[in-house]
C-alpha cells in the first residue's frame, strides 16, 4: 500500500468530494472512499440519513456497499472524511480491511484507537474542510447530527 | 421491555421466519427483527449478500434501515439468529440499541460480550432451528459463508 502524502492527498479528495455532495443535498456532510491497490477507487459514498431517510447508511457503508463483494479487503484503504463511528469501525474490523485514512477526528471521535489495537493502520489528519463540514452542520442541524450518531439530547 | 420467555419466543420467531426465507432464496441464513415497546415489530430483515450480491446488508442493519430514523433507540430490542459481527455489534452500540437477543452463538460468535460490558442487554439462547440453517450453509456454502465474516481461507 502508498500511503505518501500526495497519495494520501489525493484519496482524501475523494471522499471530501462525496462530502461536499452531502452537504449540497442537505445531508450529513461525510463522505468516504475504499480504495485498492495502487490507490484505485473500489467504491465512494456519503452519509444518506437525510437523503434517502435511511440511518443505516453511513459513508464508509456507502462505500463498502459500493466497492462490493471481494474475498478479502486486507489490501484496501477506506478513506473517510470523518472519525468512524463504532457501526463503521465494526465493518473495517469485521471485514479486515487493512487501512483507514481519516480527514480529521476533532468534530467527532469514533472508534479508530481501537482499530488500531486491533491491527489496522490508522491514520488521522487535521484537515480544515472536512472540519469546517462538519463544524458548519453540527451548528445549523444539531438535531440530524445528533440522531446519526445515536445520541439522545 | 418485557422478556418473558412467550414474548422471547415470538421475537425470535420473527428473525427465524426472515433466515428461512433467505434460505429459501439461498442466501446467508441470517434474520433479525428490531422490536420497540409491546413487543412491535420495527423492522425486520435478512442477509443480503448473495440475493443483492450487497456485502453490506447483515440481518441485523437490514431490519435496522427497515425500521426508520428514530431520535433514540434505546427502548428496542434487536433480535437475531446469530451472535451479531463486529460490524453489527457496532451498531448496537453507536445508535444506543438497548437490548440483544440472539437465536445462537455456537456457529459463530461476534462482539455480544463487548455489548454487554458496554451496557447492553444480552440474551444468548440455544435454539436448535438458528443452529440447523447455519450449519447446512456452513457445509454447503464455506466459500460464501466465509465471505460474509470477512474471513480468508
Amino acid at each position: 500500500m502508498t500511503t505518501d502524502r500526495v497519495t494520501t492527498e489525493a484519496m482524501l479528495a475523494v471522499a471530501v468530494e462525496e462530502a461536499e455532495l452531502g452537504a449540497a443535498e442537505g445531508g450529513v456532510p461525510i463522505g468516504a472512499a475504499l480504495f485498492g491497490p495502487g490507490a484505485t477507487v473500489l467504491g465512494r459514498g456519503r452519509n444518506r440519513r437525510v437523503q434517502d431517510d435511511d440511518p443505516a447508511t453511513h459513508a464508509e457503508t456507502a462505500a463498502f456497499r459500493a466497492a462490493g463483494r471481494r474475498p478479502s479487503y486486507r489490501d484496501t484503504i477506506m478513506v473517510t472524511t470523518l472519525s468512524p463511528c463504532w457501526y463503521c469501525s465494526g465493518l473495517v474490523r469485521q471485514f479486515g480491511i487493512g487501512e483507514v485514512i481519516i480527514g480529521e477526528a476533532a468534530s467527532f471521535s469514533g472508534g479508530h484507537d481501537w482499530l488500531a489495537d486491533n491491527g489496522v493502520r490508522i491514520t488521522v489528519l487535521d484537515d480544515a474542510r472536512c472540519a469546517e463540514l462538519m463544524s458548519e452542520f453540527i451548528t445549523r442541524r444539531p438535531d440530524v447530527w445528533f440522531e446519526d450518531i445515536g445520541e439522545v439530547r
